[in-house]
């Protein structure tokens, strides 16, 4: 029987490296700062923000959430995004997206400061996560895979890791990261032929596709980690992910559960990225 | 036995549907350029550009050769970039790296324009690269790989294809580029495990390493596809790729040599692209 290994105990752990971080700044006359940028008010937006402000707060982050109307035209939003790039207070800008369709985000993209874009939404950013260039910020979620991976010991170097999904939220960034800690990467998805055949040869697996438990037990190496990145609702109504846990749970060394799992890392992520982002700008 | 594909019925195909092209613009009074910086006189880069030219003049595509002394400073070097991202008759620029070391490699990809980088210098491509976005430019190697499975009709959809290499110049683009064309991607590396093991299960196995004759006949599926990125020098003095193309082409089904293999395709896809970077800023 595999092991659950839940988020808490990894954003609790690096919260706590934060929490000492942001106080040796804060003797330095420092304090690390997010702004969270939001146009309209989404209800799966507002429940990461309260999320999000939780975290930072506990950890001594200062936040500023800027709230825009759901009509902004694009020159306006523009403009507020180069006043928030300018303004010396703010380390860290969280944007969230997708965006009302008068705000065309292959030109918004473009305007963010890349020194504060925490969650890797200029091109900038993503061009450093593809090259390895850890002086980028790649986006949270992945990262928190990695982190999770980190904290409960899960050897990645020379593993065969296999990642299903392509997107730019999950699956290709998190490929760059696990290719990054030496891991072997295969990048399973829609067209992959006998997907099962192939993630069953996987010590790691990530999945984010976004598809209720579509992740049965013959996709499980006897003994491997499954990293679980979806978030879906099932036919009950429940909160599962991509991968059925409980079919799963007997073949995996170690399975991340939903809710409770990846989700819970990502704040604490975020907020690492504003104390670096932070750290950078002051050249320290 | 498998078949030796050489590059050159690639390139020559490519040549003829851009002479056309070339010639439909002329008839528009656009003629494309493309501008080759290059500082210093390397051998190797001579060698390219000689062959980039005659590839251009071959298609009816102009060059210009900007050469800059070995020593040239940053900033005289950055001002004779901004002038040729200016120069509204420069459709194309192909930049030779490595740089000498008073240039800035990570300064300088910010300052060549994005619609005019043809071979993915800029960051912008490198991201555009990663989002599979087709209004960027690939690098022109990889890119080159792509179009000769292409023109062999290697079914990629669906296909496990396995990449030797991670680096930015061949094996991280190429990887994203069989993945944009729906192949199952593994990448391998020098930390990997069993590395044999692994690329024997693939359709079509892509090798650019830099390790001459490093992929042997147990690296090869029987029936598979390999591309050889390599160009090394063997020990009796030899151009040979990081394939042993002996030992592998009677387990391969098609095998690319080296040289005369995936290097005589590069300046037709450089033309490629000039050619594209012409229309678009036409809006053609």
């Amino acid at each position: 029987m595999g092991e659950i290994i839940k988020g808490k105990p990894v954003a609790d752990a690096i919260s706590e490296v934060l929490t000492a971080e942001v106080n040796d700044l804060k003797g330095k006359g420092i304090t690390p700062k997010l702004a969270i940028v939001r146009v309209g008010a989404k209800g799966s937006d507002i429940a990461y923000e309260k999320g999000a402000l939780k975290r930072c707060s506990s950890i001594g982050i200062e936040t500023e959430v800027k709230e825009y109307p759901e009509d902004i035209a694009q020159d306006a939003f523009i403009e507020e995004l180069k006043k928030i790039n300018q303004d010396k207070t703010v380390n860290g800008i969280l944007i969230f997206r997708p965006f009302p369709k008068q705000l065309d985000e292959e030109v918004i993209k473009y305007v963010i400061a890349a020194e504060k874009d925490v969650d890797c939404f200029s091109p900038i950013n993503v061009a450093k996560l593809m090259e390895g260039d850890k002086t980028g910020f790649a986006p949270c979620t992945p990262t928190a895979v990695i982190e999770i991976l980190k904290h409960y010991n899960v050897n990645m170097k020379g593993a065969n890791a296999a990642v299903i999904g392509r997107s730019m939220v999950v699956g290709k960034p998190v490929s760059m990261l696990l290719l990054n800690e030496n891991a072997t990467v295969t990048i399973c998805h829609s067209r992959t032929k006998n997907m099962p055949e192939v993630t069953s040869k996987a010590d790691i697996l990530v999945v984010g596709v976004g598809k209720a438990k579509m992740v049965t037990a013959d996709y499980v190496k006897e003994g491997a980690v499954v990293i679980d990145v979806g978030i879906n609702v099932d036919e009950q109504g429940n909160l599962c992910g991509d991968v059925d846990t409980e079919a799963c749970v007997g073949k995996a060394s170690m399975i991340t559960p939903v809710p409770a799992g990846v989700g819970s890392v990502t704040t604490s992520i975020l907020a690492k990225h504003v104390v670096a982002a932070c750290k950078m700008q002051n050249n320290l």
